[in-house]
């Protein structure tokens, strides 16, 4: 490989697969939606599959969905080189997150069939399932599966009509109870590489092509239980209710106020549900589901004290019992330095200047890192806009981004 | 009639149809649930219908389901007295709010019979339909229809589901296309008189066994529209977001905060649905319904531009754009000082001292007084809980209201 040697994907392929891939969505659904598990997310894992065997990978899928292409090294016995993303997407979601790594990626073994390099590592293309979550409230399947941090209470975690994430997988061809054989050995990966857009404003605002990610978010999601007393709404006096809605909107309010305290951080509520949806009824329960997220671990463990003391708090002020219950913690994950550097001297070989940045955004690249070194490799985000029908990356910007993929794999291969 | 006449109900009869009528639910919710329009609330108004037959009064089912006995008065050109109240409930409700007055009502019909008195008025005998409410918001839905104030709208209106009220009333075998023949005369009427359980603790507080009620409290429901921007909850800082739960949070505690400061209003939040219930998207929109009550209509009105405020402040505090959408406003209902009078003199003919008494709940009787002069009677509430299992009321004190209320039809069937 040299500076000078064509490692540019294929513009039309990659505009012609992004069409067929993003246009693969659920009509009863807003925006560009592709739920995992869903039968327009299976169609387009069918299509990624064929689209690496027609790049000359072997392919399988595994009993959770992730999609997996080969390309053997000149020495099979080396640890892998893994490339991927997911092509799953959130509701109402848009047509370039995860998509545009996963086409990268098999942009990847095509380029390199076509500029004739066989690389000494072998070559991992991965669509990984469900990275997105579903109502069941577990996010990155198939990579937690590949890491082997996918719980059986996890599987068996349901949604509010009682479908638990084990039947999701089922219901799409897929086997939850050999989840264990998906999992992945460290000693068998070398690197994971990962092309993704920012989803955040920070390259547009900096005016930088391509990103190289420092670190990822931590994450840590949480269910508030809210016990009050069922009473009737028009004889109960506003002095003696204990109304479960009040102490979740206190909860709500919370969440807004301790995240913005926390420089980088940030705090969502998902939703906020209760026993009764009757205005004439003072609910018995209700459950409010959040998450804070934060560069550093520290700062989500402040996080989540400053909130269960924000909910006795709210307790204390409407008479009502509340427990947090917190959920899995994604401790945020430090991209590998060595790997970086290989990506930012990519970058510079494909002549752009990378820009270093941290994820706000979570990735399968949280589950790789504990695995193998990892790192990511980012594309601006129009206006900051993601997990909406607006998000957009100009194709020229994705194009960039699967050539610095390409020359980062290379650089792995030669360095590692 | 005398005071010494027994006119006591047959407290064997009231015990096993409050067994017979309560215990018919759906075990599919919690609590003693008989909710307009379903399986059991129409297995209910079937024994009723007969109840009311073997009573001795000719029955009919109106297009909206209400449940009409008739007893001939001596002068059939003289208006009818009515009384009635209703047999369904709020899901996850009690046993004794509505049927209390139901049966009551056929109780009135069976003593005068067994006492051997044929009034002069007619008696009208009603099991009004749905009077709890629905998923479509529209409340008193039979009293209404009677009283002609059921409009397309609210028979047009619709459930998150898309199921209408129309489509709710067709699939219980009613007509909502012949609504309007549901509509009683004012000129037909003499009098309306309710017996219902107090729902409140007041009673209990004062040691009163037989209410007669002042007024019924006025109601104004809203919808909460809130506009927000739908982003990534990861990457959007949060000084940045348009988060309309955050504004719904801030509406949830203005309900609070403005009831309570004023006087004997109350406020009550339903619920809240936003468009996205995951945590890992700032949803695009909320909506947040709530209802006010007052027992005055000025507090109402002034209950109603407090929260419009509210909302705006909250708009400009969370970047959002909301938009309060007032439903139907019943206005508080005064019941006639001179059959209330009969009540309290039917009440002393029975032993009791009446206590006047304001009601927080409100009822059919808000719609019939419309139509007629119309009062209430009430028994007391243990712990003054209601809308809920834990609903209690003994039947001795059930008793002691329906002689209070066979006493008060004898009064107005001399007086009118």
């Amino acid at each position: 490989m040299t500076r000078s040697q064509n490692l540019a994907p294929e513009g039309d392929w990659v505009q012609e697969g992004w069409t067929h891939l993003s246009g693969l969505v659920d009509t009863d659904l807003p925006g560009w939606s592709r739920v995992g598990f869903s039968e327009q997310d299976v169609a387009g894992r069918d299509w990624v599959a064929q689209q690496m065997r027609q790049a000359g990978l072997t392919t399988r899928v595994d009993a959770v969905g992730n999609v997996i292409g080969m390309l053997e090294g000149t020495n099979p016995s080396a640890p892998a080189i893994v490339v991927g993303s997911h092509s799953d997407t959130v509701p109402g979601g848009g047509r370039f997150d995860g998509i545009v790594g996963v086409l990268g990626a098999i942009e990847v073994a095509r380029t390199l069939r076509r500029a004739g390099i066989r690389p000494t590592h072998s070559l991992m293309v991965v669509d990984f399932a469900n990275e997105e979550g579903n109502p069941q409230g577990v996010k990155l399947v198939g990579s937690r599966a590949a890491a082997g941090t996918l719980s059986a209470t996890e599987l068996a975690a349901a949604d509010s009509e009682g479908t638990t994430l084990a039947d999701l997988i089922t219901g799409a061809g897929h086997q939850p109870d050999a989840v264990a054989g998906c999992r992945w050995k460290a000693d068998d990966l070398a690197a994971y590489v990962e092309l993704h857009i920012e989803q955040g404003p920070v390259m547009e605002e900096q005016g930088a092509e391509i990103g190289v990610v420092t670190r990822v978010c931590g994450i840590s999601t949480f269910v508030l239980d809210i016990e009050g007393r069922r009473d009737h709404a028009g004889t109960t006096s506003m002095t003696k209710r204990s109304d479960p809605l009040c102490c979740a909107a206190d909860g709500i309010l919370a969440v807004q106020r301790i995240a913005a305290a926390g420089g980088d951080s940030v705090g969502t509520v998902g939703e906020l549900t209760s026993a009764s949806p009757l205005t004439n009824v003072i609910p018995e329960t209700a459950r409010l589901t959040g998450e804070f997220r934060s560069p550093e671990l520290a700062g989500l463990k402040q996080l989540q004290a400053e909130f269960d003391a924000e909910a006795k708090v709210a307790d204390s002020r409407h008479r009502t019992r509340s427990t947090v219950t917190w959920g899995h913690t994604d401790a945020p994950a430090i991209m590998d330095e060595q790997l970086s550097a290989l990506a930012v001297r990519a970058a510079s070989a494909a002549g752009h200047e990378a820009f270093r940045l941290y994820s706000g955004a979570t990735h399968d690249s949280v589950e790789m890192s504990a695995l193998a070194p990892s790192t990511m490799i980012f594309v601006p985000s129009r206006d900051g806009r993601s997990h909406c029908p607006e998000e957009w990356t100009d194709l020229a910007d994705v194009e960039r981004g699967i050539e610095v993929l390409t020359r980062t794999v290379l650089e792995a291969d030669a360095a590692l």
